[in-house]
Parts: C-alpha cells; sequence; structure tokens
C-alpha cells in the first residue's frame, strides 16, 4: 500500500520534488511510516519529462491523463499562474484527489473558491511552500499557534527584494545596479515587476490575513507598495536614525477589521527582523499567548520550496482516514481597514530647493493635517540642485499624512514627489 | 461530541492552561474544528482546585480519579519531574488515552519507554511544551522538515542562562550578581542549579537529538557543563574577537554517529543566534533541502509554555480517527561520539603569572597535541597578580586540546585552571 503522488509542472520546483521523492522515499518512509512514492508526472514540455529520477514513474503531456490516474492520491499542481493551474486544482479536487501547490497567486485570487470544492469533495488543499518557501510559517501559523488569536505578522516574504535592499544597504549602490546583478545572479526575474513591485510579496500578504484574521480577504483592498523608489539615500538616512529598510507584509487583527499592507518598512536596527539579510525571509508574528516568535529560512529556490510541499504531502500521509483540513476556515466577512485610517509613525524624505522657509511651510502643512515631527534630518549636500529634508513624525493616521504630502508636493519649492515609509 | 481534556498539576503552567480552555474554547473550535472542553482537574493541593475557570469542572485531589474518568480523552501531566509523572502517564496511556506532557526531564530519561508504551496501546504522546516553551520546533523538525534530514541544530534553550549571559553581557557584571537579580524577578530557580549547570539543556538536547537522528540517546552520553565559570572577562574577550557567549545544545548528524553536547559556546556577533537576547530561546537548524532555518520565541514562562501545550490538544483533536501517531521513531542504536573525537575551533583562557616564556611553553604543549593556535589576546592588565592569556585554535580535536590544557594547567606559572569553549 503505497501513497501515489503526481506532479503537475516538472519546472524548477517540480523537478525539486522529484528529486526529493526519488532519492528519499525509502529515509522518509523510515522516518515518518509514511509510504510516499511518486507515480505520475505531467508537463505540456517533453524535454522536462526526461528529468533523472523519473525511471518507471509514468509520465504525461497532458495533466488530464494525471489527474483520471487511479493510482494518484495526492496532485501537487507546480506550474504556478492562474490557468491551467485552477482548472487542474478543481478537477484534482472534484475528484476527491487531495492536492498540494505553491501557488500563492492562485490562492490569493481565489482562494475562496477552491477552498470551497475542497470542502464539497472532503480533500485537502495544502500550501506550505505558496509563502516563506522552506519556513513552515503555515504549519506554525494554523497548528502551531492554534492556542493564540494572532494579533499581528511582519513578514519578509520576497528573496528578491530582500537581496536587493540588503545589497543597497551593504554595498553603497543604487537599487538598478544591484537588480541588474541579480538577474544575472538568477536572484530576480526578468522582468521584476512581480518581485520588486510587491505584487509577489501582497499574494503572501493576502493568504496570512486570510489565515489569521479566519476571513475572506479581497486582494484588491491590500494596499501595495514595492522597493522601486527606494534610493541609497533613503538607507542612508533610515540607518542615520537607526533603522534598516525592509519590503514588509503587515497583517493585524485590529478592532475587528483587518489591516494588511505591503510596504518597504523602517525596522529598528536592533529588531531580529533587521538581521534577515540576502534572499533570506522571515516572519515575525506576535500572538495572544506566546507572544511574540519568528521563523527564518530560505524563501525561495528549488530545494527549500520542494522540501514544504514533500511536507505536505507528508502530512497528508499522516492524517492517513481522519478527515480533511479545510485550507482555511472563514468566519464572518471582516472588512480590510482603509489606508487612511492606518496609524503609526512614518518617515518622509522632501526633496526641494535650498531656500529659506522650507522647513516652517512644511511643517506648518503637516501639523493642519495632524501630522507633528519627531525628528528631522537636513544635511548640507545637495542632489542636482536641491537639498533632502528628511522628518519622523509621531503616531499619525496615515489619511492626514497623505494629505499633508499632496499639498506639500504642491509647493513651489519641491523639486520631486515627496515619499514616506511607515516605522514598525 | 466534544474532546475531554485532563489536567494532573494546576500549577503555573496548568493554570495557564485551564486559562486558555476556559476563554478560549469556543474561538479554537471556531478557528480550527476542534471541540475542546476542560472536564477535570487534579492537584495534590486543595487551593490549587480554586483556579479561576474552573467552573463546573471535576477536582481531584486524587490523579487516579481523573485517570480513570470515562470523560478524559486526553490527559495533559504539568507536574514535572520524574516520579509520579511517569506513572501517571503509563497509567493513561495503558488506559487508552492520549497525553500531552511538558515534561522534558522525564522524556530525556524514559522516553523509550514511554514511547513503547503509546505505541502497545495505540495513544498519542506529545510534548511540545517539552523543548522551546511556545516556539512550536517540535511540530517544525517533526512534520515542517520531515522531507528532510536534519544535518545539525544549534539551540538556545534555557532562558534564565541566556539572561544572565546577555545581562552580564549589557551591563558589566559578574554573574552571581546577575542571578541574584533574576531569582528576585522571578527569572531563576532557586537553587538555580538545573538552569546554570546545563541540566535543563540537556534534557531539552536529548530530546531533539533523539528526534533528528532517529535513535535512542542515552542522557548520560551527553556532555554538559553550565554557565557558572563563564566570567564577565570571557564575554569581553570574546568581544574583542567578534564573538558572543551563548549556552547551547547542540546536535549533529556525523557520519553515522550522533554528536550531542551542551557547552557555552562562541557565537559570531553577525550569527542570528548572536541576537536572541534575555529570556528568549532560539532554534537554528540546518537541514538536508531547507538548509538553515530559525525558530525564535519565548522558551518558558506560563502563558507560553501552556499555549504549546493547547496546541498539542488541538492536534490530537485534528487527528480524529486517524492511528496515532509514535512520539519518536527511533531507528537503529547510534552512538553519540565520543567528546574527544568532537571537532572545532576553541577559544582557550589561561590564569597565568606574568613571566618571560609562558606563551612559549603554553604553545610547545599545544602543538605536542596537534593544536594550532589562530589568534591570541593577551593585555597588560592584571588580575589578581596574574595575566589572562587568550587564545583561539585552528579546527582541532576535542581529545588533543583537553589532553593539553590537563598538561597546562600543571604547569608551575598556570595560577588557576585553563578553559576553553567551543566555537560555532
Amino acid at each position: 500500500m503505497s501513497l501515489g503522488v503526481g506532479i503537475i509542472g516538472a519546472g524548477t520546483v517540480g523537478s525539486g520534488v522529484i528529486e526529493i521523492l526519488a532519492e528519499s522515499a525509502a529515509s522518509i518512509r523510515e522516518r515518518t511510516g509514511v509510504p510516499v512514492e511518486l507515480v505520475h508526472v505531467a508537463d505540456t514540455q517533453p524535454a522536462a519529462l526526461e528529468t533523472p529520477g523519473l525511471g518507471n514513474v509514468r509520465a504525461s503531456l497532458d495533466a488530464e491523463a494525471l489527474l483520471s490516474d487511479p493510482d494518484v492520491d495526492i496532485v501537487c499542481e507546480l506550474i504556478g499562474g492562474i490557468e491551467p493551474a485552477k482548472t487542474f486544482i478543481l478537477n484534482a479536487l472534484k475528484a476527491g484527489k487531495n492536492v498540494v501547490t505553491a501557488n500563492k497567486m492562485l490562492l490569493a485570487y481565489h482562494g475562496p473558491e477552491l477552498c470551497k470544492a475542497a470542502a464539497d469533495n472532503g480533500a485537502e488543499l495544502r500550501y506550505e511552500a505558496a509563502v516563506g518557501g522552506g519556513i513552515p510559517i503555515i504549519k506554525s501559523l494554523r497548528e502551531g499557534l492554534a492556542a493564540n488569536t494572532i494579533k499581528s505578522v511582519y513578514g519578509i516574504l520576497n528573496g528578491t527584494c530582500n537581496y536587493i535592499l540588503t545589497r543597497m544597504t551593504h554595498e553603497d549602490r543604487e537599487l538598478e545596479e544591484v537588480l541588474k546583478q541579480a538577474q544575472e545572479l538568477g536572484f530576480a526575474e526578468t522582468p521584476p515587476d512581480l518581485d520588486v513591485e510587491g505584487h509577489d510579496t501582497m499574494h503572501k500578504c493576502q493568504i496570512i490575513a486570510s489565515l489569521c484574521c479566519s476571513t475572506e480577504v479581497d486582494p484588491a483592498d491590500i494596499p501595495v507598495e514595492g522597493i522601486t523608489h527606494i534610493t541609497r539615500a533613503d538607507i542612508v538616512y533610515a540607518s542615520e536614525m537607526g533603522y534598516v529598510i525592509k519590503l514588509l507584509a503587515i497583517v493585524r487583527n485590529v478592532d475587528g477589521e483587518v489591516e494588511a499592507q505591503v510596504r518597504p518598512t523602517l525596522v529598528p536596527e536592533e529588531h531580529l527582523l533587521a538581521s534577515v539579510r540576502n534572499e533570506f525571509n522571515a516572519v515575525y508574528v506576535d500572538s495572544e499567548h506566546t507572544g511574540p516568535t519568528l521563523y527564518y529560512g530560505k524563501g525561495a529556490g528549488q530545494m527549500p520550496t520542494a522540501s514544504a510541499v514533500v511536507a505536505d504531502i507528508i502530512d497528508i500521509g499522516l492524517r492517513g482516514e481522519a478527515s480533511a483540513l479545510p485550507p482555511f476556515i472563514y468566519g464572518p466577512r471582516r472588512k480590510v481597514r482603509d489606508e487612511d485610517q492606518l496609524e503609526g509613525r512614518y518617515y518622509i524624505r522632501l526633496t526641494t530647493k535650498d531656500q529659506p522657509g522650507v522647513l516652517g511651510q512644511v511643517c506648518t502643512v503637516l501639523g493642519n493635517h495632524g501630522v507633528s515631527i519627531a525628528s528631522c534630518i537636513q544635511h548640507e549636500r545637495h542632489v542636482n540642485d536641491a537639498v533632502h529634508v528628511v522628518l519622523m513624525t509621531h503616531e499619525t493616521k496615515q489619511g492626514g499624512l497623505t494629505a499633508a504630502l499632496r499639498e506639500i508636493n504642491s509647493l513651489p519649492f519641491i523639486t520631486k514627489p515627496s515619499h514616506r515609509m511607515p516605522v514598525l
């Protein structure tokens, strides 16, 4: 008696899963008791089906052949994107097969529909690999912290962005240059938009928010800001004030509402998240009884991601005859807090002509919108005939700040749009 | 239909579990679907049975009454120590009840016997709270990383020791003084031996070694060194070389043997473990496919520990009718590597009279035992008419170093026993 695994998509992650199952099926059985066995692989590219380790495994160019294979108990969807991944998963669930996926984009946009299909057919839908790669963060949130209400989650969830920000911080280089190198090294996709514009982080943020707040979250409700406008100057100013800039997915359970956003954020240097460097990911969770916990590891890459897929397979095997667990448990629909209602401290960088009265006028506008200033940096050095004015606010509402910045940007001495980042 | 929970021991952790179940049973049911219900509490102290939240729950002064209560599906053993905890757990398992325990000492000394009793009776024995308090480290090692062979684990597993070392590092104070303050603040037990002598860390090390190396590990085979001989001077020398001193449980899978030891260790300042401060715990795991991961949180305290106990209860509930998982899966018995065979770099501190030829003679002895020196610190300042000579070795076998230090300690100019710490 074995647990038959089928893999749709023998690309990077798929071939990693094939490698683990080919090499370690015996040791996994010994360590966990689960008789996992790769029985079928499907890929539209004939070359992908020549992956080493396939041996006697059935190979199909057509995923439907795999989905109708009675020896396949668990379908791993590893092609990514919305279609045809969604159709494959729905068909697998309808056939009563369990599904493991690494597809964060699909979950973010169609989680509730997939969840319903799983429930209707008594099948499992697992997605550990979709967030944090090799870090068992979904398991930790769902099971390890099951006794707790999750109060907040701060996640570094995109290795490419963290690599770029780390290199900018440690090597005095601008984003374009580091990004180009990252692409050459294979750490960043071409085009890099899904990563550097923050969308990949948003998909993961949506999954964490749905899971931790037990509610359906519309991805369109999550404000997203990537890292493309971060300059070396911002990193230096942040450092002068004792902070490091990280792209964070921020999720909070607040007063019956859900706070969910993706933002470059100033993280205090002594915070553990500030020490998470290069392509590593980490998730900082504050929960009701346990207090702060942190989970760190490789958030992407072939083998870490494949390891998470195989962990899900083993988990399904260990559950044996137990009734299927729902991928998400949705309670009543809760509102994602409007951006303008978010509260916190903010970093503001203005680019302005060097003339008298600037700081006074800026502070007046901020004050009119209820934003008060905690500290200020202005150096004598000029940047293309302009100077930077960097302000750190006290606790304030984002709405007031946004309105103030709109007004400030129209002042005659402001030479470039201002921008702001929240502070952790 | 509910899942009946019985608690033996309504002390600190027990009353934390009572609090969570009393306040959160409904929200746990909503979030996880598990109908957990506290039905029985036993404690030898009548006062302990007046804990708030007990309401209609049955209360017994005698644990046997709880063990024979047919409404109790899961027994939580929260009294600690070897007996009567062991008898209670064995009786519960024999009655086919599932058991959740936080008892690391009992697991370290009697794990295999308890494991056999669980298997013989088809019952679960869970122990997430025994290691790392609120950090879901057992779950991460057993399930999250199930696709991997674990290569090594480095754990800061005793909050008291980490608190003391952190305060010594940041406040220029000696151990006795910090310990006294920690005792006053309730962070350290009186007497503190189980913590500061390293035994508590050893118990956890034994559990991790058994789990990660799939073998029975005799606790007597684990070399243990506590922190009592660490001085402020060691901390300063380590810092000059770029290291922080942490008490680590070290487990490694090497060449078919198990390496398991508890040692104050020099951790490089840029390593994440170096940033784990005060009473926090962290476990750094290097695994086959996932690479390095780290898990951080509160390793002790009422609510974090209670949260881990409740997570185990929920997990058993989620498994429903699935067959019980063994607490450990033991493969063939493997040898714990002899201390003398351990390899690595070492920090050595000698206390010697300030006279010519000392360094030459010391280095000759070390060289005769195959130990070569990478760097050296000797300051002009005197300590009670003697000077410290601090040496950092290249990679070496511990056996040679131990023999060399024995010889060095008998040299006439050495005024105090020398000591050494491994380097991570």
